[in-house]
């Protein structure tokens, strides 16, 4: 039954999980980790893996985003990142990797980010993620996609990613004509991904708008603090489960169109990823795990895009941490450490093999257990 | 369904909730951030932000409560406090400034408030409040109303707020003559705030005495030891929301008299700023996060008014912390660190257009979740 | 509703609260300190305070017992303890005082009560505390109230406290012929206390055995260890308010015998004693509280009658601190100190004032709230 | 009433209870220590104790095996560990017991085990275990059950213990021939015991193989990480639970086996103990509790069968801890420390007899009282 409780006289609240307040369950059959598949498609697209990376520049240049797509995830360029305000933003980015956590770091962020956004960068990187020869995704905020949109498509992307840490199907404006998602996604050629939301009805109208994946969460993580400051704290768990409720009933009232949950939030460990999948995700959006691969853009410091606003930073600058190994070692193997942050998918893969499962769309059905 | 636990047989405890407990929720809408108003207004006086002063000479001083009140908040000197006992109170200030956390910073407190209040320093101190052109407030106990309230009065107050840890409107003495608080309040011809309450009966009876202003919650914080020393402890989420409850029955049995709710305790960030307002609040009540403002009284320093009790403190010294900022930054930012601290009503008017609403009194009403 | 929780297929629990789960809540009323009492009284014997010395070595010796009867509460010498062991325990005691809280502490503690129980000093022990003039109560474990009751009875004492961990009304051995409590208290002319219990049943069996008192609860506090070592813990909230409802249908069943509840466990502030009797206790049971009392026989240290049993030690040490006050500021203040452990009854009543209640009994009924 | 909680809309998971919710309940009748008895019997094999080792290669040596067998235990040692992978393992034990928790302590264990094991050496381990005249048991791995089962029985052994983190009645494989374990057990002259297990349909299937015994839980400990790895986290108290309802109802369709649970995983203390066979298990597996002896072949260092996985460790290393006495006191004291890690079965007998009970089955009825 579902928990809607009283908080005070007349006031209720609904009850959420977070994903550290669940736990799979072992049913009665197990299977060889050998059998198992990790496969996800997104539109046209095949990836090995359900990985998509969060956009943060800690973790994602045309390199590296590359470089995942190579080992079969999806990578992702924020569009509006030191990539395309630094002709070579190497420099920044040593600086940045430089700083530790003191306050002055989120002042040294907000600074980095007041250079203007150069939309012939933006090509240009864009090509290089096409030289890469994999999928390639770009992000951009709802408040530039109509500016920003036709460079992007111009420079010819796979997949655009619309991402703010809130984004509505109907946001109203008393000053500028908003964007409209609908009429926006009809127009174009490519599959969009469109989020964070955090509910079952915002999920439903963001599918309604003809995206190909929402995005659930607001990619909180130990150095978000979206609760502090907006008082808004999802829980993962719930908000998964819910959206798929709306995946579901958007494929009912479509007749069969199947839009992609990707969990952004509160992901750490490969444990974690059997969660967000088992609650219901499709796939799952990583940030900080990624920021300790060799090679990492931030040099192993890692922060959020919310995190360099000018004026209401929400994240903190995580300071850089020794790597603990390749893109590869992160992803599939093997892990010289027991902490679940190393051998992410092949994690995945013996939890789904435990669990007697063959494939991600049947493990979203795997047995769940709460915490008291 | 109201949660009423029996935790022995026959023995009840109600379920409350505490506003950490809850966070807000996003809707299927969103909105420009300057599309919203944080505006309020308390019986004839208007106000930028529903941002009230808790009343400690840590943070209000004659200067800082006009300071409060020109950027669009309102400042409550406390009449029982340093400033109508000593002349210049700059040297006790500074000395408490200069004390750590350990046991004689109590005493020392302790000491500094043995000097009696001066009614003469009290008309003094509001002349000062008064030429700086801003809304005047002047807190006094419930003990000492009678005897101070007529040179407050006289001195010209706008805002006359009476506050002790719990005030009830039947307070019952074999020695004195306790304060009606309905007689009293219906003979004065300035608006008064009382408090605090911590139910929806004792917020009904507040009501009821022509209270313009309740004061919901025990001003409980961090340093706060209401809970050690007397066993109480608020659970705010749930005592906002019960006198939500207590305001709406009254504005019915009234027709129409609206009673302002400033909930008092638990608030640190803007995100609990959004809880408190969104659980029901009308405005809240900010203690020590005001004493990291440049030009605080207490130099950092944090106590509460409870905290120099001669017999029976009840909050615990806060040494002095480094200034995040002017008081404009705290209230208004920019912020340059992502904790929630600086930039207050900047986030919580961004937690508002998140989740799609315009105005106070309908965020009100949004949607809120439970962890588990 | 009491919960009862299927934990797993057809095995339940049931929910039990702890004292720091719930809180008192004010109500529509408050009163003067001034006019609230903390009188009790237990069979024939008055006291100023719900106080009753939990029987350690570490407070209680005969002259610190007298000065607790002197200041209003009833202090408790252990039969079984160092000063029945030892013609001067002040060596013992003193070495005590300067042990830190290593291993070899409990070890030392072991070996200082190998000394065997001299029932001359026994004697000798009851003539000090009749020579203080004050209520003269004594603890004896039921294994060794057959042997040891006629000594103590001989040197009249005006309580008899029969505690043990815990202690039922029917106690099986094969070996030797059990303590009958009810044969027992039935040919006694002194009222008995007798405890621990933790559950209705038992409550209810020991009263039906002639007690005047009940201890609820088995003393445990930050150093007890009975949960680690036992699987014991007790939901004192819970614990006190089922044997309140023993009390009340003994009291129906007899006709109106009324049988004291003193709470023993998870009490250590002033805050602590208002929720042990607001669940339902009439007094309190004090251990550790007191050890930081100027003169505390254990200079400071604290340890649990059960941390030195020989073979399954049940309590760690707790090393010498400094002392807070006098014996008489811990219980009535002033306190110096805002965390609850200065003026202990102090604060008690100031609660009771809170919330409008006038005496102890009123108090029992005090609202209670429970966190989420 | 068992509770499904949905979690999201449409999607439940069962809330699950971990030991450290519970603790067992007093009642209204204690008992003499003397008169409790803890025998066990599993199979045609008595043990004085309910203490069943965990084949790790930090506890368990031949010699300790034996030590434990004779102190009324059951030793087991791990057919695919150290001691059949070297002659002589000691050397490679020192440098473990000198390993720092560092990352690199994984790393060396890894390479530790990548020694093959040595079918011959088996044989001589067994013949040591079998002059030590003890009950002799072995664990294999499920996937290499068939490969060494033939060799361990050759040896002669007594009770085969078929252990994998999670094993299922039903393993499919679509490359190998999976082991059938109804088959393979029908075949077999020897008792076995299976496992881990977390559910009541798996402990159902299991035991509908043929097993002598069932392993409950996947011993999570505070150092095993398979929560953070796979997502898996067994709430022991429901589990055990579950088993044993599993239990009852197996014995009910054959009119009459019983099949005996051994809980494995969260039991530190005797206290632990006592809640897990409270909630229904015969016996317990020990596994860090035991690392703690003098001569523990892993020198106070501790590490789960998992920790070594050469892709993907799921347990921490335990850097060496002082030892806290011989196995003898560990298991019988006396205790000289007060955290129930000593005298771990004297503390189950002192938590028995404090609840009146008499022998392991009757104390599986104890009252269970559930945290808030």
């Amino acid at each position: 039954m579902r928990e809607v409780i009283e908080i005070g006289l007349g006031r209720n609240a609904q009850r959420g999980y977070h994903l550290p307040d669940v736990a799979i369950v072992p049913s009665r059959r197990t299977r060889d980790v050998d059998d198992v598949s990790t496969a996800w498609q997104l539109d046209a697209y095949p990836f090995e893996i359900p990985c998509v990376a969060h956009p943060s520049d800690a973790t994602m240049s045309p390199a590296t985003a590359v470089a995942l797509g190579q080992l079969g995830g999806l990578g992702v360029l924020n569009a509006e990142g030191l990539w395309t305000r630094y002709e070579d933003p190497s420099k920044v980015l040593a600086e940045l990797a430089d700083l530790d956590e003191e306050s002055p770091a989120t002042r040294r962020l907000q600074e980095a980010y007041t250079e203007p956004i150069l939309p012939e960068l933006i090509g240009q990187r864009i090509a290089e993620l096409r030289d890469g020869g994999v999928t390639v995704a770009v992000r951009v905020s709802p408040q530039h996609t109509l500016t920003l949109a036709p460079v992007i498509l111009d420079a010819g992307v796979d997949i655009l990613v619309i991402q703010g840490t809130i984004v509505s199907a109907e946001h109203v404006s008393t000053t500028d004509e908003p964007l409209n998602l609908k009429e926006f996604i009809a127009d174009l050629d490519v599959p969009v991904v469109v989020g964070g939301c955090t509910s079952y009805q915002t999920a439903l109208h963001l599918m309604r708008t003809g995206a190909a994946g929402v995005i659930v969460g607001v990619g909180a993580d130990d150095w978000a603090t979206t609760d502090a400051v907006l008082g808004i704290r999802v829980p993962m768990a719930t908000a998964i489960a819910d959206a798929a409720a709306a995946r579901r009933d958007y494929l009912d009232e479509t007749g069969g169109r199947y839009v992609h949950l990707i969990a952004d939030g509160g992901i750490q460990t490969s444990g974690d990823i059997a969660r967000a999948l088992g609650c219901g995700a499709d796939a799952v959006m990583l940030g900080e795990p990624l920021s300790l691969a060799v090679g990492a853009p931030g040099g192993g410091a890692w922060w959020h895009s919310a995190a360099s606003h000018p004026k209401l930073p929400r994240g903190a600058f995580g300071a850089a941490q020794a790597s603990q190994g390749t893109l590869e070692e992160i992803l599939y193997g093997p892990a010289d450490q027991p902490d679940g942050t190393l051998n992410l998918f092949g994690g995945l893969k013996r939890a789904m093999a435990k669990c007697g499962y063959r494939d991600l769309k049947e493990f979203q059905k795997v047995g769940l257990v709460l915490d008291s």
